[in-house]
């Protein structure tokens, strides 16, 4: 329809006329859309957000004991640092004065959030600060248990301010270079990031690796503390388990903030098709992603071994990749695509991660393989599966579609996987050019790596007063008095009761014993012959 | 108001007329409508995903540290398998073609979600999926600590990708032919489930139940590994009661998705008002389940003992068991019936606990009382106290109520009560007739139960690698080093600020070294005595 | 625009005319406005629910592990009691009855949710029983390791269901003597508490200092256990670091319910606007009172030991009373005055944690320096920084803003600020004056401390069966009996794949043995001297 509500409302009508209501009620329409899609981005950004505590969750059960409140501190620190990194300048750097008919290389407005006091662009802050808190802390991972504080800091708001915004601002401010949303795009289509494969999780992937190489590895790891290799690399296990499932679980969980909410608007029917589609294909990666990684690693066990065991690092980061690697095409891709996309980033993973391990890059929860190989797979997935109505709806109807169906229909256009190959080729050059630099002048100063001692004695007890963990219970004679005061309190019980189970009274307090023994981790007989 | 705007807007128009803008108003008010309708679906349906990760926590928290690896392993295969059965085969046979006018045994369109592309039909997969995976994760507790992952996934893959799709379809799609939504219902109203009490929550218990009995107890409950009977059953201490807390929480939040997200659209004041008042519901019923399981096992255990003692687990069970009894009704009933559901359903968990302790069937997490006790509790409960204007609003106006109400009125119309008590018995039947000989099938094939030696030893040293959790912390010489260290260290500091605490400081370094020695579970003073 | 919609439609008109559409129009739209705002409180109280589970880990994490069943069991009941109490009285007292004409002490109507079927109010006593619910949860973490579970109960409910609604009604009920939303407001405007720094922490707060009192400290805090002071006071650590940080995550996540929700509605720009800037200046002060709290901390630490170390205590709670300063003001700061709020909230969070040391009140979390001193730090800051814009969207434009604005337009008016000043008075001497004679009965009646005896054995061996945890893994001779078991089985192992790796086989075997030494927490040499 071609009605014009500007141009019909700019008219002169009579208060009570139905030209007024109806324009009072195209009114109170936009209103209401303007406020559900700041609801929209309220609970996308909350569910993004809650990301920042998944990671925490996943870094810290990954790693020993002895660096749980140094990797926990990080984790909140970046959450801290990125909003104050991304309130002063990111921002500003990412979507400052952002402009279709022109390319640039940063943006230059809204410094502080000065003067901005619309809703949409407020909460809009909210959900990008949210997105580059995840970008900066994909690195905390990779260089725990070895990383200073001070090295963390300065790469932490460094990144959220100004590397992390540069990409966003060529990928999805209006004004870049690469961007699909410029008027005259590159490639006549610019590369497609829908939630960010490329300019969150390369991002935090490249980072990670340039900052894994300068660092070295941990101590033990590939090479002694006297730096003679190891025959075989030694992995530390994770010192929870529990932790690390949880951090997994909060993490696709907030995904469905991540790259549904990466839609920005649901105040349409179409807006909403965009939206479903990047919930089911989240979800089908994701899984496709776990049992591939899971079931590929369990052959490949078995065919070493003899023996099947299933592998839970392998179902988490299976999981993990695959939903890195749907965060590019999630909108535009069919479910099948989104299949095969998560069983590929299954594999992705594994193959990353035996990388790694070759050129003795040590990433102490494997962030490398999930979020640079999920990621940069992500990217050209995208090239290869976005489907042309999909694609339209979420990117406009540019005419260049995933390589696949193109080459379906006979067409040669490469054009989006071309862009989607600039895209890695651009991240990857731009993170490395800033941060191998800034990092190897961090490491020169002596800022980058904590002393071979407080390494080995872990950072919790060097540098944050003590160990993350006390679960001593009381102590042994405490223990005896109270079953002595309990066993005299029950002379007070009344007879009757007393009468109907001794026998289960006893068994209660010696099972609150045993419980109590069992818990300071030694079994009863140990703690009964130091009597 | 009996304006009818399709019939009105194919009327032809010029392009400014004030008709052309009421029509281009009324589509955009359709089309904002659908975009928040998909809004929150996506937002009901990620809390219920949600609870995937309550249940793990729960699980874990329940059982032995030796077996934690393996049931967060299920859990997260669990909803993997969800997605992937339900993408496959599951919501085809739940709802595709279905027709109020008919009613037939299985639904057959949609496979793998092809040719699907509206947001409003890929929203509500991804809200029926988190509903699937739920229905299937129960089971993962009951059978916990001995059932093969081989038997896991079979069965796991079977439940949502064929028999759950059975009972959704009979109860929920248009054409079951127990649903309330078929042109005519059964017993002139059909089953009223608004959330799953029995779709989901009976399915899920009914199959614990039957895989708890073929399965057998675990080794040590009721049984000695002779085989012979144990004259007090064994209960075995949850490993970790915060892991447990934790996730009842979670799939306390996780249910605000659950049953006011059942609503399935939000787009009217109606609506509001059904949404609204399932929230309140399930808060009231959680509450007074909780209160009431508590209160009651503690004048239960001070009669038989004497001692007053708060049980931690009649707390979250009995809270979970108030919710599942209200996941029916949520929606239907007066906040006082709620709390009257609730009240009940804390002793429904108690009576059924007892049960199935007597009939020695082994359930690792109690998952049965609570949800197949507190799922059929729920469904005729509903039967009984289904307020009429409630009813009308979330199920139409049919004329049928709770029971209670009907007797109120001196009317004799147990129609409702009748379809629930079919519901129960229907679903009960449904999935026994087709869960026993497939578990026996999966067992006769010596597919389901783990060799004793490796229950004994645990599921996660004998299938997954090594135990869940390494709380060693670092070694006792590096620690003494380490205090070296420092204290040479210490002479570099300014000599003003070395007067200031010197005391504080030796405590500092001292309390690192204790805590650390607490850390790894034993008292300070035996590691000393080992030196 | 002054189109009066109900006088218009009040016409009368043939069926398929435009006005008859344009009406059919304009009650869709407020339908779904009607609907939107329902979804929108039920997403904020979901939130503000999930902030539960956050006190809950926080508070346990924060503790020793002989306590944590009792504190996680009282935060479970805070969730019940806060329901129950609210359901039956605390609404109708709180919000019953509101009139802006009139002003009163107390509501009156409502009690038990009698006659309520609107979906917005349904959703609106959900969303006040989660605030509720989180005011009442404050003080299970300053009273833990000590307090009755009984007294516990007492005063939850008291507090729930009469103190709290007195204070709510006072502030945000229309008919509140201190209300902005009167027709006729004390000071020409009323105290402003958007979301809750006085009205919810402060009572959560103040109580907790009337209750640490009146409780005493825990034994070896700063007396011995024979009532002699001790020199330091002692501080007990955390059991698990990994608790804590979680809960602070969960927290600070749930604060986007809190503070952006308490805008209550967002069907239109202007309500985006207000809950934009919430969640924006949520977000600026937690990062500013975290930093702020690390830094200053680590300062005067390095001062007093020559030593750096960051202190995940000051981290955590510095964000937390970030976040409580800025509930207040959120909505009416400018970002760069969130940023002071938080700064500043960091130094009072600091200042107040060694000012009740120096009193000796032992508060088991600190939640007195975050909830009372972040409260009323937070009250006044808004009326130093109200914005007047901003000020105007939230709270009406009734020409009183921030001190720091008027002063700055060199005008005297001091009466926003006067109005908080006595906000915090009110809720102060409130609080005081029905806690103090309460919790004074309690102690005369002996319900609210527990024994000495059952104090250092713990709760949970004294009142909750036993321990939290039972970390103990398979015993030796099972692990022996596997690995023996494993070995014959290997010779079943196919020859060829036997060959391949037989080397790395043993490893494996091996290196699950010694994760499960580990687990149970000594050196697999101290397990293996004991053979």
């Amino acid at each position: 329809m071609s009605f014009d509500a500007e141009a019909f409302c700019a008219g002169n009508f009579t208060d009570q006329s139905v030209e007024a209501g109806l324009c009072s009620t195209i009114e109170a329409v936009d209103d209401m859309a303007n406020g559900l899609n700041v609801f929209f981005l309220l609970f996308a950004a909350s569910f993004v957000f809650m990301m920042q505590s998944g990671f925490a969750m996943l870094c810290a059960g990954s790693i020993r004991q002895k660096n749980v409140k140094n990797i926990m501190l990080k984790n909140i620190l970046d959450s801290c640092g990125g909003a104050l990194g991304f309130w002063s300048l990111g921002y500003a750097f990412a979507y400052g004065g952002q402009n279709p008919e022109v390319k640039s290389f940063i943006g230059n407005e809204g410094f502080f959030l000065a003067n901005i006091d619309s809703g949409s662009e407020l909460i809009s802050w909210f959900f990008q600060f949210a997105m580059a808190a995840t970008a900066s802390t994909i690195v905390a991972g990779t260089v725990a248990e070895r990383c200073k504080m001070e090295a963390y800091l300065c790469y932490s708001y460094f990144l959220t301010a100004f590397v992390y915004p540069v990409v966003v601002h060529s990928v999805w401010s209006q004004s870049g270079f690469l961007s699909a949303f410029n008027a005259n795009p590159a490639f006549g289509c610019g590369m497609h990031d829908f939630a960010g494969s490329g300019v969150i999780h390369m991002t935090g992937g490249v980072t990670a690796l340039v900052a894994a190489k300068i660092l070295g590895p941990r101590i033990g790891r590939f090479y002694d503390r006297d730096g003679n290799e190891i025959l075989e690399p030694k992995a530390f296990p994770p010192h929870s388990v529990a932790l690390q499932v949880l951090g997994t679980f909060i993490l696709w969980i907030g995904w469905y903030g991540f790259n549904p909410g990466s839609t920005l608007y649901i105040n349409t029917a179409a807006y909403g098709d965009v939206t479903g589609l990047a919930a089911v294909n989240t979800t089908i990666a994701a899984a496709s992603g776990c049992v591939s990684a899971m079931f590929t690693d369990m052959f490949m066990y078995r065919r070493k071994t003899g023996e099947t065991a299933y592998d839970l690092t392998m179902v988490m980061n299976g999981a993990l990749t695959g939903l890195v690697s749907i965060t590019a095409g999630c909108a535009v891709m069919a479910p099948w695509a989104a299949f095969v996309t998560g069983i590929m980033g299954g594999w992705v993973y594994i193959f990353y991660s035996n990388l790694i391990i070759r050129f003795k890059i040590d990433d102490a929860v494997d962030a490398i393989p999930v979020h640079l190989g999920g990621g940069s797979w992500g990217v050209i997935a995208l090239g290869l599966f976005a489907e042309p109505s999909a694609t339209a709806k979420a990117f406009g109807d540019h005419g260049h579609y995933g390589w696949f169906y193109e080459w379906g229909q006979g067409s040669g256009d490469g054009n989006l996987l071309a862009a989607q190959i600039c895209g890695c080729l651009w991240v990857t050059g731009w993170v490395c050019a800033t941060m191998i630099p800034f990092l190897l002048l961090v490491n020169m100063l002596g800022w980058f790596r904590v002393d071979t001692i407080e390494e080995e004695v872990g950072l919790d007890i060097s540098h944050h007063k003590g160990a993350a963990y006390d679960l001593s219970g009381p102590d042994e004679s405490t223990v005896e008095k109270f079953d002595l005061h309990r066993s005299h309190h029950k002379l007070d019980v009344p007879k009757d009761i007393e009468q109907d189970a001794p026998a289960k009274k006893e068994t209660s307090s010696e099972a609150g014993y045993d419980a109590f023994v069992a818990s300071v981790g030694v079994s009863a007989d140990d703690v009964k012959k130091g009597e």
